[in-house]
């Protein structure tokens, strides 16, 4: 089966869900033009950056993972809805927790709605590893997928941290964005080294 | 005819039909940050969760129905953006049944809409069938299409017991969804087999 | 300049103005389970069929036009958003028709929405036809678009009798639509010799 | 890395943006059915004309762009969603600035999110300059992007002057639409001459 439709497919959907957040954020409507109204805006257009910024990872990383693999089966079809559900999700919560300034539970199901994603790609990629064979280029240029374990870990551990403090859970959320968007490899060793 | 166009456009319209479904979600507003103001909203995720799978597998559908086939017609485009239009009743529907938590009538049009879009579908593959010719690669792969007969015959019967109790009623357009769903072709065979 | 980006783009915008319609048809909410709880939708579920169709021909009629056309120049491109920024006017007419049943200036503004809409389609023939050249292919498949310059005649006269009765109006633009999506050229063809 | 799936996300994430402005458009309800009823939607329908314009001129020159570039690194792919995250604020600020009648605060913040447009776009270019080399077809056809420069010079004094009139600002951010919009390079061309 060729690979074609399911990328174009997928454009569709995260090109939607990424630009759908900005409809969420509601402007203050007429008579309010000065600059301080805009001022309780500032929690919802930041969980807005950094929603983007994982959708944004999340394109970037299907881009890579499509592009290396030969063809898909009926199999990596529902595993690739199956992502782009949760990732559906992601700006409703989003919304959520920006409206309620990062208390608790907005923020607990900001994480569960990330580790779900993170989950979802992970069955994605092992689907992909399964259709292609062990031996296949694909499996090697994936390697043992690192990164998404490690990230699944921090989600994990800043869930429980909003029972502590959900800024430090927003702050994790915002270091995996970091290890994902920074290009250079280093930082993510680093990182790794200290956890071993 | 290219097809090219038709499935680029096809892909268009479902990627934002199965994502604005989870615009209609209103989340909870500010000051309503706990996990008990998300429990009103599970009828309507679950509406969320269902519509997702059978807009996704008319999408997989449509995937396989238009790699087979050669070249469209005129009659093909039209057919086309006739299922295309029964498909975006979908999200309205879903909402309404969602909101009154799968009581008689929304229950019922819930069902309607998704007879149209079979019935829809069925058109498509007929004006296809003609088009490639009886003794087309297509017209032998697609088959005698039971499947589909099936699906509808089902959904005649849930929209009836709707009457009764729409629980049977939504717990039926469920079971076709796993007809679909599930690749093992032997479960479909044990349930035609136990028909005929 | 090639015509693929031009064709994914329209394609795009044309699936989003087909499928944001239907996000404009309010459902009755929670407690309003009833089927004469659907019945004030009428007016607004019929608008949305009639737009739907129109800018279904208009995608139709674009896939041949770019399947005929060898290549784009800038003007093109300019005159192609032309053609869609009217385009993205229908929905909001249509919405503005439908809740208001069919009265006089609603009527008439959707005559003038469909009447630019078949202006800017003829500016996009013209200037294609000027880039292909006199004896083009393109030039001859087209032909001097009867069809056209006969839509655009009855939208004006539509628009003149909504002061007599604006379901006159409603009715001559679903005449139209007939005009344009029945394949049959031998009904065309007798209402143009009516005409002559 | 191969350019097909860039172009196609920025196509679908820009097609959405220019078709979500008009759902911002608020139409009079029911029972508001008089032409009368339109007149306070002028300006957001002005500013719906201009950022349409806009987000037409960024997709014809991101065409242009993407057509001269031969390949794309993982630098260009997160420039160019830097783009789409800068444009997706165009509709909110459009919105912003339409129902508060062309006002100081509203008018400042639309030429900065044209300014961040604008200078997301000139970062494009130089990643890719730098990723196509200094010596290839791109960096010359491409050339010292003069008109880029100039329109954040008149951007930035555009947002000085709505200190004095908001109007004044408004209508420099419809001189560089016309730099943009006209393809005669001689108009282009005398403005520069005035400035050096």
């Amino acid at each position: 089966m060729e690979k074609g439709r399911l990328e174009a497919f997928s454009d569709g959907v995260i090109a939607i869900i990424i630009t759908i957040m900005v409809l969420e954020i509601k402007m203050p409507g007429a008579h309010h033009d000065t600059l301080q109204s805009l001022i309780p805006l500032y929690p919802v257009f930041i969980c807005y950056v950094i929603s983007f910024i994982y959708v944004g990872i999340y394109w970037n990383n299907h881009h890579h993972l499509m592009h290396a693999v030969t063809s898909v089966n009926g199999a990596a079809l529902w595993a690739n809805l199956h992502l782009l559900f949760w990732l559906s999700i992601v700006p409703l919560v989003t919304k959520w927790m920006g409206e309620n300034n990062f208390t608790k539970w907005p923020t607990v199901m900001y994480g569960v709605s990330l580790i779900m994603c993170a989950v979802a790609y992970a069955i994605l990629v092992i689907i992909l590893k399964k259709h292609e064979g062990p031996d296949s280029l694909f499996t090697k240029a994936i390697g043992n997928d690192r990164k998404g374990r490690l990230s699944i870990v921090i989600y994990a551990v800043a869930i429980l941290l909003a029972w502590v403090n959900p800024c430090i859970s927003f702050g994790l959320y915002f270091v995996v964005a970091c290890i994902w968007f920074i290009p250079d490899r280093r930082i993510e060793r680093r990182i790794l080294d200290n956890k071993e």
